[in-house]
C-alpha cells in the first residue's frame, strides 16, 4: 500500500511541478547578468488591461500614432483583484503596433498592424532599490538594462493612479482599486 | 492497496473535473431555450486578438469613435495556433468601449473607458444551419437571439479572411493562417 501511495503522489506533485514549470516560469521575470532583462516570450497569452491609440503625455504630439496594448500576467492580474496592489515580480508589457486605416473592407477609423516594439515594466523589490524598473524592446533586442530613473520611472512615481502602474487608463481595474482604496483619485485630474 | 489506488485515482479525476468545471465550461457558449444565448462571463480572461478604434465597414462614418476589443477562449486560441481553424464551439466578444482624449496626464491621441457592449460570434455546428450565428448584448441584456443572417452573416461570408473570422485585422494570427494555407489573401484588397 505505501508503495502505490508514493506512486499517487508522485503523479500528483508531478503534474503540479509540470504545471508550474510550462505555465508560470516565462510570467516572471528573466535576467543575464548585471539585470538585464530578458524579453518576454509569451506576453500575449497573458491578461489584456486596455489599449490606445497616440497617446501622449507631452503638449507635443510626435510621430505617427501608434496602438499600445498592455498585458498583465494571469497569476499578477489574480493576485490584484483579491487585493489592489501587484505582487513583487509583476510584469507589464506595453506593445507598440501600427495603425492602419484603409485596408479590406474598413475605411474609417483604424486597425492593428504590425509590431513596432516594446515596453516592459518590473517590479522587482530584490533587484531594483526602486523598486519598478523599465526596459525597452525591439525585434533584435536579446536583453535590456533598465533605463534610467528619469525616463520613465519618475512620470509613473508622479501620475500613476495605483503603485506605478497607470490604472486610470485601465477601465476594468479601476473598481478594483477603488474598493481597496489603492486607487488615487487625484491623478485623474487634466494636467495643464 | 486497492482501495488507496481508487482513492488516488479518484482524487486525480476530481482535480481534472474541478479544472474542467472552473476554467473551461464558461469558455464555450451557454444557450436558455430557443437557441438564445446568455453573455459570456469572463471574456476578460480570454486571449486578446487586437482592438480598433472608429473601424468602419460603410462609406458613411457614423457617431462617435469607439474602441473593439476582440478576445477568444484560449482553449479555441490553442486550437487555431495548431491548425490555423477555428474549432466548432468556437466564440468571439467584441467589447465595444468609450474613447477618451484628454484625461489625467494624457493629451493626444484616445485612451479607453466605459463598456459600451458587446457582441458575440459562435461557430455551432449543431445548433446553427449557417453553422456561425451573431449575437449582442448591453449590460442588461440577459440572453439573445441570433441576428437575421443579412446583418452580420452575410458580411463575414464574403469579406472574413478565416472562415468566418477577419483575421486580416489580426496581426499575430495572420502568419499562422497563412503557415496552414487557410487565410484568404484576396480579402485585403482595398473595397471600393
Amino acid at each position: 500500500m505505501t508503495r502505490t501511495l508514493w506512486l499517487c503522489l508522485s503523479v500528483i506533485l508531478g503534474l503540479g511541478v509540470l504545471l508550474a514549470a510550462t505555465d508560470e516560469a516565462p510570467d516572471y521575470p528573466q535576467y543575464t547578468g548585471q539585470n538585464r532583462l530578458l524579453p518576454p516570450q509569451n506576453y500575449r497569452d497573458w491578461i489584456f488591461l486596455s489599449s490606445g491609440l497616440g497617446m501622449n503625455y507631452s503638449a507635443m504630439a510626435m510621430g505617427n500614432d501608434q496602438f499600445t496594448n498592455v498585458f498583465v500576467p494571469q497569476w499578477a492580474y489574480q493576485a490584484f483583484l483579491k487585493s489592489g496592489k501587484w505582487p513583487d515580480k509583476t510584469m507589464f508589457v506595453v506593445e507598440e503596433r501600427g495603425a492602419q486605416s484603409k485596408g479590406s473592407i474598413n475605411k474609417h477609423g483604424n486597425f492593428q498592424t504590425d509590431l513596432m516594439g516594446i515596453g516592459v515594466e518590473v517590479k522587482d523589490e530584490s533587484r531594483f532599490p526602486e523598486k519598478w524598473a523599465y526596459f525597452n524592446f525591439d525585434e533584435d533586442t536579446k536583453s535590456s538594462s533598465a533605463n534610467p530613473k528619469q525616463a520613465c520611472w519618475q512620470c509613473h512615481e508622479d501620475h500613476a493612479a495605483v503603485e506605478h502602474s497607470f490604472v486610470q487608463f485601465y477601465p476594468t481595474l479601476k473598481p478594483v482599486a477603488k474598493k481597496f482604496g489603492t486607487y488615487k483619485q487625484s491623478v485623474e485630474q487634466v494636467q495643464p
